[in-house]
């Protein structure tokens, strides 16, 4: 299994479905006559990020994950989303940027030593680093997500969560 | 990357993880004087597993993957868990069960066809089953668990998440 394979499609996925949970979460607001965008400051503790903060996360992830195994700098995204509509946008935006990843760019990946601005002096070696950090890191905000818009009543199963799978008759 | 070291040893260490935050669980409520057993039915949402049922699945999908990926007939756990000890225990018995594992054991596994019971007449490659549903699914449960705790004031954060990350100097 490439690197590759084992995250950017993956990836993209999980982000297109956050998109789709936001866009239900639009229209049960919608149903129960409340703004949408109160979600954004939704959280499950008052000591963790709320949903907008954990979307911005999640496409962070998504985004260093690719950027960080290809060696390549990533683009800038100010966390200043207050709507979902600018949600929606964020996510798209790391999307696209995936969908420029081939294959080719993570040759070595394996092995490339991927450096993390929180512990200066320290690599991973690219493998560990997609494996031990940037795949559960990606899925701890994502699956945050998931949990503020169930807590608040949006109707979603795992289903929803899981998306589309690559199957074959058998 | 081989499969094996995709899934295995993270699989793991992040029921490990899990095993760490149930025991934060139980020494805060004990500090907060109620029985952490409580604990168990506590739920983020009506319609959603309660804590002991995202352990009980969260074990279920770790070993689920191995099984499947290597083509090995899984060990049955009845879901009769009933105390946060009783839960330990069934984190436990997975991980000695994913010990058992190794890399041979998982040669061809990329190819291989896997059969889900909830999908008759369709098959997975077993890449695709890793990526596409053993490891979100078993996020899921994790981070639900997870959710659920933090939700009802455990003190846990992304480095009790994370756990340990290979790591070296630069």
């Amino acid at each position: 299994m490439s690197l590759y394979s084992a995250s950017v499609p993956q990836i993209t996925k999980m982000l297109q479905n956050l998109d789709r949970w936001l866009a239900s979460a639009e229209e049960n607001a919608k149903k129960r006559s409340f703004d949408p965008n109160v979600l954004l400051a939704s959280r499950l503790a008052p000591d963790q990020y709320p949903l907008v903060r954990q979307v911005q996360a999640a496409c962070d992830a998504a985004k260093f994950a690719a950027a960080r195994l290809s060696g390549k700098a990533p683009p800038a995204h100010p966390d200043t989303e207050a709507t979902m509509d600018e949600l929606h946008a964020r996510i798209r935006a790391v999307v696209e940027y995936l969908g420029t990843f081939t294959a080719a760019d993570f040759e070595g990946a394996e092995a490339r030593d991927v450096v993390l601005p929180f512990m200066p002096g320290k690599g991973m070696k690219g493998e560990d680093y997609l494996t031990e950090m940037a795949l559960p890191n990606f899925y701890f905000h994502v699956n945050m997500a998931y949990a503020i818009l169930r807590h608040n009543g949006v109707p979603l199963g795992k289903v929803d969560y899981i998306g589309s799978m690559k199957m074959h008759d058998m």
